[in-house]
């Protein structure tokens, strides 16, 4: 183990860097990964490890943790100040354990018949991991998302994702066009403001490619000339419209529902 | 309108201690509503508008929606530098339009045979003030919380619930217990862990009290002893559980679906 005190030390610039900018993140092919339950879900998928960092607060389990992953990863363990650790980490109260690891990027699949989400202009971290989560929650292997959408990757993204990222296949800047070569599925756009009603209309026969849009907005008007169908959620008029990631709970598991239950 | 540079002015003062501080609401029963949807659905809902603010770089759109609150509220709009309205924002990058609001803290009713929804120990204000608005889109106008949950009149709940707080009836500090003598409806615990399964078990046909846990440890034993049926909803094995806000909508929209579609 090796103690850093100094801001200025290489590694910690360097993570320091990622946690700061998702473009970082881009660049170096690396993110971090923080807490207990994203480093169990990182040893499991055994994603490659090039850095271990713990808070001088970290519990005995929470060190043996790093131990194993410091040995997988072959590196020494880091052991950081709390301040030092908390300005890396992309959470308020940090477990106090994170790896710096390396991610795939994955090409776009060419006419596979499978289910998808696409992403167009989701930009808040959380909600962009609560839909991975979800996705993978409802079996649905395969994320796409547009350049207007947060970098799936960044730091906050894998943190609400919650370990979501090592079960799906994840395809970044990818435009609403390309989807049509990519999956033999039915593109079906979450609409706010119109279509047919997710609940009694007949879908989710073949499979699907769902679309949701900015949390503001929508769907862009190219993603939405894309959509072979524009599905509504029948909401309560005491609210105008669902947080995008509920809203997209509520599509993912309304299929999964009639895959299962066999009522198509 | 009057101008203000200083961190110092009373004004500043009293709604920077309730964008600090939870409980600075709690003791004021005064609160902030951020943005201009928020604005809008206060001045919708009639509450209450004892302070107006909006930013130099607000515009005249959002200047023009100032003057409206300002003249229900009979307050003179206070326009404050950017930095000075940032400090007081919810989110990082504000509309430029907040307003301090007086709420209502209803007592719990007895006995009445509604829909509600019981947040236990639901820690993150940006679930708890989703799990709000999904409550309300799904036309469930009841929410009580536990005492361990986020104060659901905090201004970043207030900001992720986009209005629905003024479409539901929230009651705080909640025991369990109480529960059963609220309302005449069935308790429903929703359980990562195990229980039957929401899609294919006969359930809400009654009235329910949808029960949700905290993120990382579900619900108290409390709660969970009151509850009344396990109900699961069924995940693909690749994640553990969902996030606890996609979990509720996954629950309410099936509710939802049953009540609409009238296969229970």
């Amino acid at each position: 183990m090796v103690r850093i005190q100094s801001p200025d030390n290489p590694l910690v610039r360097r993570l320091r860097r990622m946690a700061e900018s998702p473009r970082a993140c881009r660049e170096a092919q690396r993110t971090i990964a923080e807490g207990v339950h994203l480093v169990e879900c990182v040893l499991a998928a055994r994603v490659p490890i090039s850095a271990v960092v713990v808070s001088e607060s970290a519990t005995a389990t929470v060190r043996a943790l790093a131990e194993r992953a410091a040995e997988v990863g072959g590196v020494r363990i880091a052991e950081l100040s709390r301040p030092l650790y908390d300005s890396l980490a992309p959470v308020e109260y940090g477990a106090g354990i994170l790896v710096e690891i390396a991610f795939a990027r994955p090409e776009l699949p060419v006419g596979q018949a499978v289910d998808a989400v696409y992403l167009d202009g989701v930009q808040d971290p959380g909600n962009a991991g609560t839909l991975l989560r979800t996705a993978a929650g409802a079996g649905v292997r395969h994320v796409a998302a547009s350049t207007g959408t947060a970098f799936l990757w960044a730091p906050k993204v894998l943190r609400a994702a919650m370990g979501a990222h090592f079960a799906v296949s994840i395809y970044e800047d990818v435009s609403a066009d390309r989807l049509v070569a990519a999956f033999k599925a039915e593109r079906l756009a979450a609409d706010a403001g119109g279509g047919e009603s997710l609940f009694a209309a007949s879908w989710g026969v073949q499979p699907t490619v769902w679309m949701f849009g900015s949390e503001g907005r929508g769907l862009s008007d190219d993603a939405s000339a894309l959509a072979q169908r524009r599905m509504r959620i029948p909401i309560d008029g005491a609210v105008e419209s669902l947080n995008v990631a509920a809203a997209a709970a509520v599509c993912l598991f309304e299929q999964r529902r009639r895959r299962e239950r066999g009522t198509l």
